[in-house]
This record gives C-alpha cells, sequence and structure tokens, in this order.
C-alpha cells in the first residue's frame, strides 16, 4: 500500500478517547422512549446503528481540542462534538441511499439502507439531523441562550444548501457533467460538502467560549484543514483498499469524476496536502503550545490510511 | 361531496393573506448565491418549487395568529412562520419519495420527486429542514439568544425522533403491521406526526413573547386542534376528492389501515372532531377576544374540504 506510514500513534489514542466519551453520550441521548409504540424502536435502533462504534470522530476531536484549548468545559464540548457527529452520521446514511451513491458498505459494515430498508433510513438520517439541532439547543450545552442559538446558526448554515447539501448537489452534477470540473469548482463543492462542517466542528469551542478571535483563527484552521483532508481522501480513492478504508474505493476514477488527484497528478495532490497541513498550522500561531492536538490533527489528516 | 360547506369565508381570506406574507418572505430567504456552482442552482429550484406558492399554511397561521395575539411583531412571527412551513414542506418531500407513500401529487401539482429526481428531492428536503433551523437561529428573529435558542429546542423536538418523524414510523409500521392499531396507537401516531409541529407552530408566539402560561395554554389549544385537524384529515380521505385535496386519497382504506374513522365510523369520527375543536376553543378562554382568530382556526380545522 502506497503512502506514508502514520506516524502520530499518540494522536490516534487520543483521537480514540474522544471517540469513546462522545460515543458514551451519544449512547445516552440516543435512549428511545420507554412507552415506544410499534415502529419507534426500530427508528432509535437504525439512529443508533448509523451513529455509534464507529467513525474516525475527527470532527468531534476537533470540536473537543477547539474548545479545550479555550477553557470550556468538557461537559459542554462533548455536547458540541456529539452533534456535529449526528450531523454528519445523517449526511453518510443518505448519501449511501440507493437514489444518491447506492453503496453497501459504510464503516466497515452494511450501510443502514441495507442493514435496515430504505424508508427507515431516510427517516433516520432526517432525525440525526434534527437532533444535532435538540442537542445544541438543549440549556445542558451552555447557559447563555445566545451560544445556543449562535451554535445552531453556524450549524445550520454550515449543513444546509450553503453548505453541506449544496456541495453535495455540485458532486452530483459533476458525475453527468459533459467536461469535468475544474479546479475551482472543486474546491468549492469540497469546502461545501465536507469543508463547512469540519469549520463548524473546529469553531464550535470558539462559539461556546464566546471568544470571536479564537473563532476566525479556527476558521481559518480549519479551512486549510478541510481541504487537506479532502485532498487525502481524494488520494486513498486512488491509493487505498476497500478493508482499510471499510467503503468501496476507486469510485471516482471509475465515474470518471474530477478530483484533486485527477487535476494534480498523484505527486501534485500531496504536496498540495502538505501546503494546506502547513497554512492550518500556520492559523494556529496565535494560541501556542496550547493549539498541540490541533496540530497533530492536521497532520494526521494528510497521513491517515482510512 | 359530503361534508358540511365552509363557513368561514373571512377566516379563509384571512388565511389567504398570511399565506402571502409567508411566501414573500420565504421567497427572499431561498433566493440561490449569484455564484453558485453547477448542481447548486437546481437544489434552490426544487427548494422553491417544495415549499413555494401552495398549501394552506395553517401551520404558519397559527404561529402569526398566536404572536400577534401576544403583541410580539409581524416580522418575527412571520420567521417562525416561514421556518414551521419549511418544515412541513420538507416532511412532505420525504413522504412522498417511492421509498416511501411513493406519491405523485401534492398540493395539486407533481411531487418533487417526479419534478425533479429522487436524489435531488432527498437533498431539497434534507436542506428545507435544516433552513427551518437557520431561520429561527438567525438574530433576525429575535433579539434574546435564549428565545431563539428556545424556538431551536422546540422545533428539533416537534420534528425529531420524539416527534414527526417518530409518528412517521409508526405509521409505516401499520401498514404491515397484522392486527390494526387500537385507537390509544392511533392518537399517540396522530400527536407526534401532525400534532408535535401544529403544536410547536401555536406555541411559537408564546415563545417569542417569552408568556411561559401563554405558552402552556396554546400548547393545550394546539393538542385538540392537532387531533381535531387529523380527525378530519381521516373524514376527507373517505370522503373528498382527488382534485379537491390535491393529493390521492382513498388511501387508507385501501391498505386496511386503522384511521379514527375505521375506529369510530364516520359518524363517531365527525362527532369526536368537534368534541376536540371545542376543547380547543375552551383552551384559549384566558384571552378572550384577542384569540378570535385562533377559535376559527379550530372551526376551520374541521370544516375544511381540502
Amino acid at each position: 500500500m502506497a503512502g506514508p506510514m502514520v506516524e502520530l500513534p499518540g494522536f490516534q489514542d487520543h483521537l480514540a478517547e474522544i471517540a469513546t466519551e462522545t460515543d458514551q453520550l451519544l449512547g445516552e441521548i440516543l435512549t428511545p422512549p420507554t412507552d415506544a409504540a410499534p415502529g419507534e424502536a426500530r427508528l432509535w435502533e437504525a439512529m443508533r446503528y448509523a451513529t455509534l462504534g464507529a467513525g474516525k470522530r475527527l470532527r468531534a476531536c476537533l470540536a473537543v481540542e477547539g474548545a479545550e484549548m479555550l477553557g470550556v468545559p468538557r461537559a459542554r464540548a462533548l455536547r458540541a462534538a456529539a452533534a456535529v457527529e449526528c450531523l454528519h452520521a445523517y449526511s453518510l446514511v443518505h448519501d449511501d441511499l440507493p437514489a444518491m451513491d447506492d453503496d453497501d458498505l459504510r464503516r466497515g459494515k452494511p450501510t443502514t439502507h441495507r442493514a435496515f430498508d430504505d424508508a427507515t433510513a431516510i427517516l433516520a438520517g432526517d432525525a440525526l439531523q434534527t437532533l444535532a439541532f435538540e442537542i445544541l439547543a438543549d440549556p445542558a450545552t451552555h447557559k447563555d441562550g445566545a451560544a445556543r442559538a449562535e451554535l445552531c446558526h453556524a450549524l445550520a448554515k454550515a449543513a444546509g444548501a450553503p453548505g453541506m447539501v449544496g456541495g453535495q448537489m455540485i458532486d452530483i452534477a459533476a458525475e453527468t457533467a459533459k467536461t469535468p470540473f475544474d479546479l475551482a469548482v472543486i474546491t468549492r463543492l469540497q469546502a461545501m460538502k465536507t469543508g463547512a462542517l469540519i469549520r463548524f466542528a473546529a469553531e464550535s469551542g470558539a462559539i461556546l467560549a464566546r471568544d470571536q478571535s479564537a473563532r476566525e483563527a479556527l476558521a481559518l484552521y480549519a479551512r486549510h484543514l478541510g481541504l487537506a483532508f479532502q485532498i487525502r481522501d481524494d488520494l486513498l480513492d486512488v491509493e487505498g483498499d476497500v478493508e482499510a478504508m471499510g467503503k468501496q474505493v476507486r469510485k471516482d476514477a471509475e465515474a470518471g469524476k474530477a478530483t484533486f488527484v485527477s487535476e494534480l497528478g498523484i505527486e501534485g495532490a500531496r504536496k498540495a496536502a502538505a501546503r494546506e497541513r502547513d497554512s492550518a498550522i500556520a492559523a494556529l500561531a496565535s494560541f501556542g503550545p496550547a493549539a498541540r492536538r490541533l496540530r497533530e490533527a492536521a497532520e494526521f489528516a494528510i497521513q491517515r490510511q482510512s
């Protein structure tokens, strides 16, 4: 397998810890009502299936580390992390549907619509999106209503038509485009489809801390990190294997879709990813040593094997 | 056609006015970015198609009238109305999908997935849900962050697994149930599937007014109004025709599904609807003459022909 070996075991252990804590909170939140009627239990089961015990939790990590760096209590940071992971899980469930990418495998197990059925997957995704906002708006997330409202507002802008969903529509258009999209459109696509939610995750700690200048620095960091992450994704689509990735690979190349790799070549894409990592790390300068884990996250984004 | 004639022309004109104002705001909000990439324009077009120029706007009316009664500025009330209509529109788009009810007709025109395609309909629905929260969390909706956060929290509880989506799952379970559900489960189903969002609409004015006792009275009003509305829906499914309804009729009876009509009979259902209307109106007692339009809305819920 091509690509450098992962050299950040300390960071990966740390990521695993945050994943465990986030999963624990999500497990509590995703508890069905005791008086559930027929059908309801299946919905909660599908929501748990799509959300728990899988995924790298990179977004949760960005939320928790940004918050930690700014002195936000862990319990609040974990709620933002849980919300962003619900939102991310919903997007994967819907992306995998037969009407969309029609994928059978996700995070190393059958996709939600394969494990349940299409209707349940649509509704579980819908309810996971709603849950993300319910978690953020809950008084447990912050005592200041303005902070909760701003979290909801920022997540909505990141997740909706101006962000993730809009990016997904560009991605669908890319599949049927007569001429492949140029680098400017690919960059916009990725900034919307994956970048916006990564940015929200990174900013959430600063929103919880009510620190506008930290928020701007973290937004800049996240913009570069998101691009680094996506370029690595395109490289893994070419270089990775199904087992390590837990999902189908070489889909983009087979579909003749323009990616960072098709536009820049493998070496060019690697260099571009490294440049984005450097810019991400540079954006953290004002935070000093406290930003160590966020620097490692930028390194991880371009070294990861899955 | 059976059923009494609508005797509330004044109310219907009023409803039409609120519909026009809500549509105007939604039309402004649903403006695509000027630098949209391929695919994005189609998303916004589908969102507009699913949301604008159709529907009774009963939910918008409840939001606007509740707010008006409590002295909330019209501009704020219309934002809550727009949010609840986005949420409602998303739920219809997803309910109509082939994997769900597989309907071709909605509000007198082709369903969104028929007019566009399944993937676009899924994503337009997703983005409309997000937009509902974006509208509520925006500082334009209320200067007090706590009010915005509470609107988001209440909408999330109404729309997600504990509310609308959970109710939809019970409804799907009803279609394959070996024995039809009893009245208790049907009531729970409807309270979740349609009642929760109607209740949010009615409560939103009190949330904007920061008036907890008004909120409780409006919640009680809405619980009864929602049931009245749903019983009327079941009656219309039996008595209505496609042209007036703008959607397929007699689906429940053909599917052998338990409804208020199958459980109570036509006369029993009419009486139950009237009782719910009376209870809804009784819940408004403390508001005096200011609640006139909300009383008319309860009357409209059981008299409407579509």
